[in-house]
């Protein structure tokens, strides 16, 4: 049998050759004594003639193929007469004159179109997905995460990093109410848990000396679903030894350069720019900012914490602030009850109500408007640029809220109003995160990360007087809105490690219990060491410029139960029912 | 702060140059004003010289640290003089004159030396795995993998392969009774299954027409643990689409001909040899045949099928078989005692004893000598070609008891005996595998490999009326014993399928239920395809040259449930039961 051809690879240089191609019938067109079939594999289409007159036989059998059959043709590349050249596909100046065809396997009639994406919902897409993989842009999203895999994995193969596998079958930590547990049969009353993250071997294999290790590690989370969020998902888990955060940053940056340029053909700046924790929240009301438009919150605390709208006065006297952004030009475009609708939505986020103002005639006007001196308008105007014809919204409540609040509305009123250029690939940093977070449930301190971050040198002794306020050596990686990833330095002295867990609550037979084995290997020789994980997942998404993270994924999951492998799990059935419980006795 | 040097990469070069370096200190000799400490990194080694008059500072630190410590040590490289030249280490012929050192972090003393492997328990080792994982030999293991992974991928990418993620929360499938199950709390009362091979999905990667896949896939299988067996593995887990048998074999060696060369520097042939599965058993009692060495069973079924000796006649008459293996010069070496253990060792593989004639003056002697006639003794010793002081012995009994005994003698004597030859990798594949085997206890046919395999094309008719006569389009590849791998054409017509599940006893409502998915996919254009998995833990132990497959696994699990989470899965506390009742009640 002839070398297999591939239907994409065929153009003018190889006519008069004999070829033999296998694919699916992408296109059939009956013409009577011609049938045309546009013959795809993975690497494209070409188009195949039957022509009754000249292969009688072949002829005859595609008169009975249908789309998506799998077929074998042997034939002649041709050059197409140069009017029915078809610049739409890359072999659109030649075609193949089918000698013979052999079918090697049937196909149903498909459930909906393989070459327009529209209409399809993605129920029908993920019970079908053998057949919506098949689909160009499904096909290609596959092709793009293989190829940035494979330069990630050049990257840092050239950086000396090892490749190296950590296990899958794990104990459970302190956060393990989202781990999920896996009964063991051989160790009877015993089970597993799946990992979060590979945190603690990370950090093993650079007290057992690696010095660099990666792995696209599969995580698990046992969580509702959500549009962006899947219940296993993989991420470039990097550890490092003896490297600075500004190492470690420098060379995420490096990373993501090399992918963006050869993946996407762009060239991005570096070094990325680095916002602190603080000033994003207050800039941009979020700690995962998108600047790829501007709007950005101003704090008018100062300017109205006298005013005589008491709305505002009280929130500043209950210890909140005042902010607002600026929709430029919009204001006519707001009715009333558009302002009802958007201040529906700012409810979601904790708001009690959303303030307005429009721009006209050099002043401020709306209901709230008579509540401001003149002065006050003026300085609202100065501080948000504000000129005649845009509207501005204000939110007054616990500082929280505010965040919340206007940082939701600003990216609905970007997107609403298309003021996002998708053209472009903003990544920055956020820093200076606050190591603990006060519970206010638990009435504790937690770890705003992980309880294995390092404080910053000079704010460790806060962390007996003043937990809140200490700073943690910790990096979020950003991009376009979305938090991609984000990593830390990690504590490796033993003593500041049981300080951590102390600020934390825990018992010493607590943390004993739960890390003994990496607080145990802390002394032994922990270098100093630090690393960073990249949702991998997301970071297709945005490079494949897709908004479904399932898309993404070859096999999602989903949140109904069904039929289909991929999209639930099991019903338990009385039997394994039983075995279960007998083995948790 | 200076750009840190490698330890491992200094030579004479850069004399005099200065250097930054950081890594663990490998062993400390005070000669008073003199201390020398060995600095070791992931690079390597390095002696540095701490000089009590030149650097007063740098001497007193250094005489506080022990073995382990981690150190950053600036200085000057210098080159020793010719005499003190050490040809043990890379570096051996400079050292590094320190000016200052910083101790990174303390170290407790370890437990064991990390420079000799003698003499430590498995138990302590895996108790202090981030120390054990230090040792020169542990790093170059997984420094090996890193690389052979490398290859592997780089192979595969250049013949087109996509490398593409499978889930691992996936349905519970008929073998699930090894299944590892993981209750889900977002779809109470279900649960996922732990993939043991993501077989189906990569059938349906072909039928969505990726045509070719691969992955490093973590595989998990709740069996008891043993020393070649984890309860979680790796396979290089590959599908392709219109490839032939002979391709796909042709592929794999290609594939693991570029590792065997740029991992272990060795040219080995291909093609490799193939022995149908039959001819294994006749000729080594093996199904993955060792032919490092000879000694290969010799039928002697038709000389003994009239012999005067019982014990043979009785076994032929049975339907069972006489062979016997050749243990070449050593028959003196062979006391009463010595036969006495070898038959306990045959009789833990199903034989009720093991006969022996020892070869002398031209003829066989031994107890069971009398009941042979002169001829067939000669007969013996031509079939077996036999020389004076061989060793000859038998196993007369059912066919697979003859195959497993005499399979596993011949191995113990060849390891006992030093007959195999460690240098060399043998390669070959076992071919014509039964497609089904009859399972006594169920009193059914179930699948030799797996039900998706593709029978021989002349024997499918076969399956309704001699179903252990079909022959499968499978391949196991094997290396110096072990199987490594095993692959097979799949079913890809939807009717075939179907009677490939009557023929396993499969109802339609039981074949729809289990694999509906993949069975609903085969309708819609599912391409000729077929693949292999190599167990990768295996093919990295045979690589490195060690024994223990523990030893390539980073955080390995051992039988013993205990504290550190490496070793076993977390107790089941009160809470945690409860929680997992409740989730499937």
């Amino acid at each position: 049998m002839k070398t297999r051809t591939l239907s994409g690879q065929l153009d003018k240089s190889q006519v008069g050759q004999k070829v033999s191609l296998k694919g699916w019938v992408q296109r059939r067109r009956d013409l009577g004594e011609i049938i045309f079939i546009d013959l795809r594999d993975r690497s494209g289409i070409v188009q195949v003639v039957f022509n009754g007159e000249e292969a009688q036989n072949a002829h005859a059998i595609a008169d009975q193929v249908r789309s998506e059959y799998v077929i074998e043709v042997h034939g002649e590349v041709v050059e197409r007469d140069p009017e029915t050249y078809n610049p739409k596909i890359k072999t659109g100046e030649i075609e193949v004159k089918a000698e013979n065809i052999v079918v090697l396997n049937t196909s149903n009639t498909p459930p909906f179109s393989l070459t327009d994406e529209k209409d399809v919902s993605e129920d029908v897409r993920l019970k079908y997905r053998y057949l919506d993989l098949r689909r160009e842009s499904m096909q290609e999203t596959f092709k793009l995460r293989h190829q940035a895999t494979q330069v990630i994995r050049q990257f840092l193969n050239e950086e000396a990093f090892l490749e190296m596998e950590t296990p899958m079958l794990t104990k459970s930590t302190p956060e393990g109410a989202r781990d999920y547990l896996v009964p063991s049969r051989v160790h009877e009353g015993y089970f597993y848990a799946l990992p979060q993250s590979p945190q603690l071997f990370k950090q093993l294999l650079m007290v057992a000396g690696f010095e660099k290790y990666y792995q696209f590690a599969r995580c698990f989370r046992d969580e509702d679903l959500r549009a962006d969020r899947q219940p296993e998902f993989t991420q470039i888990d990097i550890e490092t030894s003896f490297m600075s955060m500004e190492e470690i940053m420098a060379m995420t940056e490096r990373m993501m350069k090399k992918v963006m340029k050869e993946v996407k053909g762009i060239d991005i700046e570096t070094p990325f720019i680095r916002i602190p924790y603080q000033e994003a929240m207050d800039r941009f009301g979020s700690d995962k900012p998108d600047t790829r438009f501007a709007m950005e919150l101003v704090n008018l605390t100062e300017t109205v914490k006298d005013s005589s709208f008491k709305v505002f006065r009280q929130a500043v006297e209950n210890g909140g602030k005042v902010s607002a952004i600026n929709l430029k030009g919009e204001a006519e475009n707001y009715s009333r009850k558009d302002l009802d609708h958007l201040t529906e939505f700012a409810k979601i986020y904790g708001a009690k109500g959303l303030a307005w103002l429009k721009a006209e005639a050099g002043s401020l006007a709306g209901p709230i408007a008579k509540f401001f001196e003149n002065e006050e308008l003026q300085t609202f105007r100065e501080k948000l640029d504000v000129n005649d014809g845009d509207i501005i919204f204000f939110v007054a409540d616990k500082e929280q809220v505010v965040y919340d609040t206007l940082g939701a509305v600003r990216i609905k009123l970007a997107t609403d109003h298309n003021l996002i250029d998708e053209t472009k690939f903003n990544f920055l940093w956020v820093t200076d995160w606050p190591l603990l977070e006060y519970d206010e449930d638990a009435k504790r301190y937690t770890a705003a990360h992980h309880p294995f971050t390092m404080p910053f040198e000079e704010d460790i002794d806060l962390l007996e007087t003043d937990p809140g306020k200490v700073r943690a050596q910790a990096y979020d990686l950003v991009l376009n809105g979305y938090e991609l990833g984000g990593g830390s330095l990690r504590i490796y002295k033993r003593e500041m490690q049981n300080r951590m867990f102390e600020s934390l609550g825990f018992t010493k037979e607590q943390a004993e219990e739960q890390f003994g084995f990496l607080l145990n290997a802390l002394e032994y020789g922990a270098p100093p060491h630090g690393g960073i994980a990249v949702g991998y997942d997301r970071l297709i998404m945005l490079l494949s410029g897709r908004t479904n993270l399932r898309d993404t994924i070859l096999f999602p999951k989903t949140a109904s139960a069904s039929d289909i492998m991929t999209e639930a799990p099991n019903a338990v059935d009385d039997k394994q029912l039983n075995e279960l419980h007998l083995k948790l006795k």
